[in-house]
């Protein structure tokens, strides 16, 4: 029994699929959780259906399979995967159905020891599938996170499993907004925040944004076509839907041949199983020159080597202090919520949708898409407009535009 | 953590993919486990990679999502399923691909209260496609029991949860032949006994086989082509595999014509989440003319009037006393130990491989195919020949022939 009153999972739940996804009555829905997430992913299956969907494919994945895949398959099995897998993900673009996936990660350090190229050379297929349907936003779809005790002793590792557990509930709750009377009515007011945010960002229309904090000195080339987004997103046929939940960033897609200089990660990034610590990449003409980490930056690497735009910057989002993550001030060591705590760029692929359409050609693409976490109070953003003024957008994580 | 010794454990998972699926270099593979079962579908993921498999495709069913389905779902939405469900299957014909599935009642109990109809009607497409690989035998494949709390409290409802999963691993040991030296040994010597019954009752070519005991009096006519099996399968392609461990029955598809009497159930039959009890069916020419039981007979006969073939047999099943599921005398509640224990026959479905070419237009055809118990030590059974000679078969569980 998940050690969570009742409310505030149910809370979770209806959020995910009444605001979040935005779970339209006829539609297939495919529900992503992992082993020790059922207590939300059996909430979330009632009222998918309730919504009217005619179909929840619910997938468990469990991150001890996947080790025993890394661990004992044939080199030549990895990236390979049964054809009928990419014709699924191909239906349900073609269906325009509905997504929901639950983040946290169940089994931290699972991964440690297993060589760094195994696991990146096992992306299947079915990701270039997917990444198609979320470029061409063919899915309604959103992505909640849902506490597990493996997580809460990784990011309360001082408490009792028990106490650990509960904590991270609590901070859940306060991140998505349940405590308010109306959660749906609180999220809204942000994502008009964040909205005001990127309109002002729009009007710039800054040719370069350059970061500057403690082994920060970043700039980040725009396109001409490149627009701020925040908030939400809208399918291809029009439908909202809450991407991420909590979500406190605006994003956009940069030039990717003109990134230049050095950045430092703010935070720890979760990836693949392990955790990356005291991250620092160089850039030159777009392009990655180094990785280097305190620990497992060959799995960073790994991926940035993956194709020929792994290695360039696909995103990037600036979060202020007015979001309810930052100011709690914990490492979650789950991308969906320290990314909205802080700043942050990703390596890999661009999203269309942030572009002009007369710019897309210039994104960059990859089948992978990694962020980290490059913001925090100390680091200063300023813009720089063509004519080479400076105009500064964040102060001490304070919106100055 | 499983509270079950490693040994037993990994003994189970080493015999289900090394001998009962027969899992090869090279084959994709095909895991159905339920929430619950993690810790032998686990073990058996490293033992298919370890045994060359190029890809485990791993399904955890949730008893809990499919009770939303069944609760919530709009009327028409039950038994849709999306297209790649159905080409999955397909694909896994196809190739070759082996299956492995954990059987026992991890939720007994759960669809209690749910509309019988409703559960009879979300018979998903994939399930006939599934029929046509099993009978065109495509896959090798094996079904093997795994202990979850929720059964061990259904079995031994006696006891305190922990020494009922303890009681019911130490059942499924003995059941399994993992207490002898060498497991895979003693299946073989006792595959020899089964196939030794199955050639005496195959040189007999009785017409008829006549089953008497308390509340039975039952005569199922047998096709002049009708084979006897017992002990193991072969795919299409020649790799022999166990689809049932433990395995103790030798059985044929009779004829779908000629049953008549009556037939009482010897022990409870688990069907879709509720248990059967009592059970009494009646038949005349070869079709049910009623089922009556004290408990949960709706169920059944839901399934019975499925389609054409659903109201007459597709198996009979003689299992003597030698075995060693019978003796243990305790009601599993699931279907692989019950039948087992006891001659059974199936509703539904018929088996092209237990019949000669030529008289396979005569079997039986379903999209179901439901075991219910009718033998025990009291139940005798006896063959007619085509003359009319009476010959006995079982008395008190010892075969005659």
């Amino acid at each position: 029994m998940p050690p969570v009153d009742s409310t505030t999972l149910d809370r979770l739940a209806k959020l995910a699929v009444g605001f979040g996804a935005n779970v339209q009555p006829g539609q297939e829905v495919i529900l992503i959780a992992s082993t020790g997430q059922e207590p939300l992913a059996r909430k979330i299956a009632e009222l998918v259906y309730e919504a009217g969907a005619v179909y929840l494919d619910m997938v468990y994945r469990d991150p001890y399979v996947q080790r025993a895949r890394l661990q004992h398959a044939a080199d030549d099995a990895l990236g390979y995967e049964p054809e009928w897998l990419v014709e699924r993900v191909r239906q349900h673009g073609a269906k325009q159905g509905a997504t929901i996936a639950l983040s946290g990660p169940v089994a931290p350090g699972l991964l440690d020891g297993i060589d760094p190229d195994r696991i990146g050379r096992d992306r299947p297929p079915a990701a270039k599938q997917q990444n198609e349907n979320m470029t061409e936003a063919r899915n309604n779809w959103s992505i909640v996170p849902c506490p597990t005790e493996g997580w809460a002793t990784l990011v309360h590792s001082d408490l009792e499993p028990d106490a650990a557990l509960d904590r991270l509930w609590e901070e859940i709750a306060i991140v998505c907004r349940l405590d308010t009377d109306d959660p749906v009515a609180a999220w809204s007011a942000r994502i008009d925040e964040l909205k005001r945010a990127s309109g002002a960002l729009n009007e710039r229309r800054f040719d370069t944004i350059h970061l500057e904090g403690p082994g920060t000195d970043l700039r980040v080339g725009l396109l001409p076509g490149s627009n701020w987004m925040g908030g939400g997103m809208t399918t291809s046929w029009g439908l909202p839907h809450r991407a991420n939940l909590p979500t406190e960033e605006v994003f956009t897609t940069p030039d990717p041949e003109r990134v230049e200089g050095v950045v430092r990660a703010t935070k720890p990034r979760e990836l693949s199983g392990t955790i990356v610590r005291g991250l620092e990449v160089r850039f030159e003409g777009g392009r990655v020159t180094s990785i280097e980490a305190a620990e497992n930056g060959d799995v960073l690497k790994a991926y940035a080597e993956r194709d020929e735009g792994a290695g360039r910057l696909g995103e990037l989002a600036l979060v202020d202090a007015g979001g309810r993550i930052g100011p709690l001030d914990t490492v979650f060591y789950d991308t969906l919520l320290d990314e909205n705590a802080a700043s942050h760029i990703a390596l890999g692929q661009g999203f269309d949708w942030a572009v002009e359409q007369g710019d897309r050609e210039r994104i960059n693409r990859s089948e992978v898409h990694v962020d980290f976490m490059i913001g925090s109070p100390e680091v200063d953003v300023t813009g720089i407009t063509t004519s080479g003024d400076r105009v500064p957008v964040l102060r001490q994580g304070a919106w100055q535009i």
